[in-house]
């Protein structure tokens, strides 16, 4: 990364590295036999974790042309036809992607520090996933996709213990599962509506009246409420109506599309370094505390719930203390509010603990928890037996999830139990943050306010030129994010260790 | 069914049929192996439709015990510990599931003409779905789930040609894929909501206001405008925010559940026999487009999309005629607002034309169709390039979709061409049909309002003791649905065939 930084604002051709520099390309072939007696040959001992999880993964990047070459300008152009390309950053081929390292139709290899946007856990073409994606219980789970609400499938619990509910934040017992980020949120923010509602109306037991009933059906008052979910500045929650108008990170997000009038409430804007600016940041944290109460209290559309991520992640990775989620959770207590930790991008280990809130050691656990990306299947968990609606079928949908990916979050537990892979995490982490404290030292006008000490991998800088950094990153075989406006994030998969760390903050190589 | 029918209202114990009245249960192991070969073996030629599919079928259900047995009960009492069980019909085993068969824990294997809420077209562990689950590239898709709008797999342009555009509707050439019905409907009406803007604006060109972006940050206009999508009484497009919003179909889906202001319009009552009321018919079907209209000009929140579905199926199962949605068509033409046709639950056959809106002979396409559930995979169809937002991110999310599924979609489109099932449907539908105009002239205190008349086997009827009736048909072996308030909805597979219909309306058995 050091010669990233040095060379960026200096705009050179793409340059194509002596392909001697790199171990040649390792071509995986996706075999459909169970491979769990490969991967006991080819992983270490889970004791060891310095050793390289995967011996056999490429042992560095590899630039073959530039990036689209050839062969990716057709399959863009053939995309193109049918699929909106304008997002697409890099055309890859999976079949030979392997470990933390992502490949492209023409033979290009690149280290990926992005991991499909944190989506990626125990790394590509992974040996134990393979084989649970090829045992008999994955081929029924694709091919007889059951309506889980109404037509459960005998396994159903034992898969949700032996996976979901196994990793289950504390005191959160019960789960609502749900297909991606977006709709965990909301059924989670339907759950705190008919929650705030059934207090208003006097318990499980008080029927709907009439005019509720008829009024629901005209999305009116009181059937349909006006009532809110807070969320906070700079925060990303998700692209749908209800998650959208929590969602408040960049006006092309949101543009165009009706939204609820819904309240935000500041976000802490935190000083760097930390250890410098302690009375500023615990004042602006204070502020941002009274700020939230003040609009639970006031705002004219009553707060059913707060929802908030443990790291700003879309939003420019901002962070806050844990004083300040401890009190979230204490106003959210005192004014009769629920408390959402969105933990879909922050969830499954890359901080360093399983979840991240885990980091604030709450007095009381929070009302309910959402996850997704890593976990490859999504939901919210619940703890409190409230939380399910009085009457069935209020919170219902035909798939309501996809046991083929709980199975698949299954195999990712039992993989990042094995390898001890969020203690990996945090021990990685803690290297990289040291080596980019030392780098940001020696380049302060390319790494500024350098965040994520003692969050495992969840790291992030500002960068005043990102955008020209990023890409040349990725010229010389580096696929690194960024996120809001002058951000830098790290977003490496959880099997990323040392050593894979180390072209990032060594100078020069 | 008439035994099913003459029984009804003389509630008795559940008996416990002779195991002999049918042939023993066929458990069928799933092999992780490429089955290809066994399909072929067990296949007829598609030449030959009245031919069984699959010979090795149950010939008929087996039951047991009652439903749910002693093994299902344990199962049920499992999984309530941690997931709401209140919406439960029936515990099943998929692994023991085969073709248009479900079975439990139990040993009991129903006929299933309801089909996981219309969402399993070519039956339980069909050999050749199995065979997609088990090849290489869907490993590959299980393992190396990509975040498709940024980092596509190089082969997804030719999975969506060979899979979901080969079914395109006619001048729909483009998709954007998404998870789930409620989100294919969501992500359909925020293309309406830019293509509406956009032209408010004057064009892609124009660029956002400062205003609009800051107030679009704030969920306020003119940056969130107050629009909205025209739905029908009765419809159901969907549980979340957006898509709940144009739901209109029970108090139950939408108490407590804050939603837009946005209007319904009167879908026609059609009176039955259509044949003796058709000019009360005419009048109904034109009043209500004169209600459409009126309310797109007039409305208080300016109509950017009227969403509607072909047959109105949680609702109640409602009809109109083509001339009905011809005249939808013209309405929204004339008017400059978009005509979306939600074929979440019509679609992929079950009407006897691969798209139920193919019965209508549109002049001009709709604008955009959306689907899920038999497709197993979601998203929306569209064909004209102004609804591709005029800047990338706009319409984006981490997964856009899910190439497993997209490949499993790919194998049911095969599956069906080699099958000729719509056709089959087509067919079988009309016998259906036929068989229950008959019982309903035997048992019109029964059978009433029977719709679907060329319309496949997407047929229904209503019965006064709906409930009662679906229990009693469960206890003897046969699994069917109601919808709306009082009506019997057959929903079967497309592999559903004559002599699977045979029971249900031959009298006695």
């Amino acid at each position: 990364m050091a010669s990233l930084i040095r060379n960026a604002g200096r705009l050179r051709p793409l340059k194509r590295p002596s392909p001697s520099t790199y171990l040649p390309t390792r071509s995986v072939t996706i075999s459909a036999r169970p491979a769990a007696n490969v991967a006991a040959a080819v992983m270490p001992e889970a004791s060891n974790v310095d050793q390289p999880f995967f011996p056999s993964e490429p042992q560095g990047p590899t630039i073959r042309t530039a990036i689209p070459g050839p062969e990716s300008k057709k399959a863009i152009e053939h995309l193109d036809r049918a699929f909106d390309i304008r997002s697409l950053n890099m055309m890859a081929n999976y079949q030979n992607s392997f470990g933390n390292y992502i490949a492209d139709p023409d033979g290009n290899v690149l280290l990926d520090v992005y991991a499909q946007i944190a989506s990626i856990p125990v790394g590509y073409s992974n040996p134990s996933l393979l084989a649970a994606a090829t045992s008999p219980d994955m081929a029924s789970a694709i091919i007889n996709r059951p309506a889980l609400g109404n037509f459960p499938q005998h396994d159903w619990a034992s898969i949700l213990e032996t996976g979901i509910l196994k990793v289950a934040p504390r005191g959160l017992d019960q789960v609502f599962t749900a297909m991606a980020g977006s709709d965990a949120n909301e059924t989670a923010y339907k759950a705190a509506f008919m929650w705030k509602r059934r207090m208003e109306r006097g318990g499980p037991e008080v029927e709907f009246s009439t005019e509720e009933m008829d009024t629901a059906m005209n999305n009116q008052t009181p059937g349909s409420p006006h009532m809110s979910i807070l969320s906070f500045r700079s925060a990303f929650h998700g692209r749908l109506f209800g998650s959208l108008s929590t969602t408040r990170s960049k006006p092309i997000h949101k543009l165009d599309i009706p939204a609820f009038d819904w309240p935000q409430a500041s976000f802490p804007h935190l000083k760097y370094p930390l250890s410098e600016n302690e009375t500023e940041n615990g004042q602006e944290e204070a502020r941002c505390l009274a700020e939230t109460e003040d609009l639970i209290r006031n705002f004219h559309s009553p707060v059913a719930a707060v929802v908030v991520e443990p790291i700003q992640s879309e939003g420019g990775d901002n962070h806050a203390s844990p004083a300040f989620f401890r009190g979230l959770r204490e106003i959210t207590k005192r004014n009769n509010v629920l408390f959402i930790v969105d933990e879909v991008q922050t969830g499954v280990g890359a901080t360093g603990k399983f979840w991240a809130h885990e980091h604030w050691n709450l007095a009381e656990p929070a009302d309910m928890v959402t996850f997704s990306k890593k976990a490859q299947t999504a939901g919210y968990y619940f703890g409190n037996e409230d939380l399910r609606p009085n009457k069935p079928y209020r919170q219902f949908n035909t798939w309501m999830g996809d046991p083929a990916r709980a199975i698949l979050f299954r195999a990712i537990i039992e993989e990042i139990e094995r390898l001890n892979l969020v203690e990996n995490t945090a021990r990685t982490g803690e290297y990289l943050y040291d080596g980019l404290e030392r780098l940001a030292q020696q380049y302060p006008e390319h790494i500024q306010n350098l965040r994520g000490k003692g969050q495992g991998t969840f790291l992030a800088f500002d960068s005043p030129r990102r955008d020209e950094f990023l890409k040349k990153a990725k010229g010389e075989g580096v696929l690194i994010g960024g996120s809001g406006a002058a951000a830098v994030r790290l977003r490496p998969m959880l099997i990323f260790q040392k050593h894979h760390g180390e072209p990032l903050i060594m100078s020069p190589f």
